[in-house]
């Protein structure tokens, strides 16, 4: 089974977190531990689209998400960030925040994450064209036992 | 009248939306047209600080706010982002969320944007200390003008 991330497929064994509305996935290529992804099941591309439920919904599932994130990978702080649209950088077009804990001295500069972030995205949004691009991506087992972690946080 | 944003006083005439919870103003120096801050008027450092009622009405009204700001300056995309926490960059110790409409072009290179929002939060730190930074803000004309804009949007 799958949930539909723009138009890739994300494994359930990658998801950890769902609600009604909201599903939480690890990351194929995260540009730090514990950079994760929060997701409306609705496939809409920009965060106005949302419905007020679904906003609700997204933000209080990455508060505590978050929290559990920083605390498990002893992280001191968090960068939370959307990118809403093509001109912010968006490269898969379906809502999602970024989530990724954050400790002294991980990146030399400090917003180097924002490139890094970008760099994933456009990868993935490009795979499908470029198949050797896969040998760069995390192993399945790599993922679904980062997810198992979580989902055991999360009990 | 002022609301307290860290150590900082921001005038009510730069506050152009206000919830029980919340308040939006214009900034000092916007990197961008529309470059504007949410914040909880309850003075707390981390995201994970904020309750359900206060993470609920500071993304709905981003979301709110944002759309609008979009339309105004005939932007097509929206960086949204928080920097929870000094290691994400955060300067100014009371949680914020940034959001700044985005064209084509804005930035050369459209990551740039983060490394200018961390200057204008490090130099709003330094303001209290070194009275020379204040010749690169704007005018309190300009921050009025823009906020007086601002709310005719939301009546």
């Amino acid at each position: 089974m799958y949930y539909s991330f723009g138009p890739h497929k994300i494994d359930v064994e990658d998801v950890f977190y769902t609600t009604d509305l909201i599903f939480v996935f690890v990351n194929l290529r995260p540009v730090l531990p514990g950079h994760v992804l929060v997701c409306p099941k609705r496939e809409v591309k920009r965060f106005a689209d949302l419905t007020i439920e679904e906003t609700i919904d997204l933000w209080v599932t990455a508060k505590r998400i978050s929290n559990l994130l920083e605390n498990y990978h002893n992280a001191s702080s968090l960068t939370f960030t959307i990118q809403d649209g093509p001109q912010a950088g968006q490269s898969v077009p379906h809502v999602h925040v970024h989530i990724v804990p954050r400790k002294v001295g991980d990146f030399e500069n400090n917003d180097d994450i924002y490139e890094a972030i970008d760099e994933t995205e456009k990868e993935l949004a490009e795979k499908t064209l470029d198949l050797d691009k896969k040998r760069k991506d995390r192993s399945v087992e790599e993922r679904v036992h980062e997810a198992t972690q979580y989902r055991k946080l999360l009990l």
